[in-house]
């Protein structure tokens, strides 16, 4: 076994996983904070340079391991890996967010998709040249993201 | 205290971390292998769709936690959350690599900057609407990629 802790909390107007957005573009303008512990402040030192973190942090309302699930935003059962849902073998949540500014330990963040309460595991810096790669595909989700954007320009002509 | 374990270990020809690439650019076309456990390998479906995956893994030589520390590609300390350095609270590192096919519980994957042995915590789909943000600024490894640049620039020149 690997033994974690939490470093800090992720405080975001999310109280429930019901009505939570099911994508980023759901978060856009949502603010947050990630209030870290006393004990690692001083490592935040040189953070405030960068526009984007990457957040990980513990799924801790995680329902447990299931190997498919129905994704939000499909209608069948996609394999777990396929997919960002909590229910992993080890739930660990990642979001890269925008950082505005830092006060005290406290990050203040941008389009926070993650519940009130949230065990923080780490902060890394988000750095395009490791972490933008090119030429992506996306398999299933490919399919469902043309079917938002159709829904989407459908509502704005109405 | 939280506890996860290892669902999977990643191979790559690095078996020490002194003479390991520095950076994603330095691994790449370097091939590896992440072997799942058989547990685990039914939620695997879906996933041969994506070109690029997430690992989050276990950094299981970390030094152990330090506020600071100089990293490779600089000069003077940094807060730890501002570098990609392995001395985390938490020691768990994030790759994202190009997946080139999975078979029998094993995916293929390119630009391995992992050492061998690392025990495997996670797969996600790289989403880039999650995933890649846009209008990036990234601190003190500005100036370093900079001088990366130009040096390389100078090189080409020869």
């Amino acid at each position: 076994m690997i033994e974690f802790k939490p470093i800090g909390v992720i405080r975001s107007p999310f109280t429930e996983p019901k009505g939570m957005p099911i994508q980023p573009a759901g978060a856009t303008g949502i603010q947050g904070t990630v209030e870290v512990f006393k004990e690692y402040r001083e490592a935040l030192n040189d953070l405030d340079g960068f526009s984007h973190i990457i957040l990980l942090y513990h799924f801790h309302r995680s329902p447990g391991f299931a190997s498919h699930i129905v994704p939000f935003m499909d209608s069948q059962p996609r394999g777990l890996f396929a997919t960002r849902a909590p229910g992993r073998p080890n739930p660990i949540g990642l979001s890269v967010v925008p950082l505005k500014r830092i006060e005290d330990g406290v990050l203040f963040v941008e389009n926070i998709d993650v519940l009130d309460g949230t065990p923080l595991l780490d902060i890394k810096p988000y750095v395009p040249e490791f972490d933008t790669p090119a030429k992506i595909r996306t398999g299933w989700l490919e399919q469902v993201k043309n079917k938002v954007t159709q829904q989407e320009a459908d509502d704005r002509f109405k």
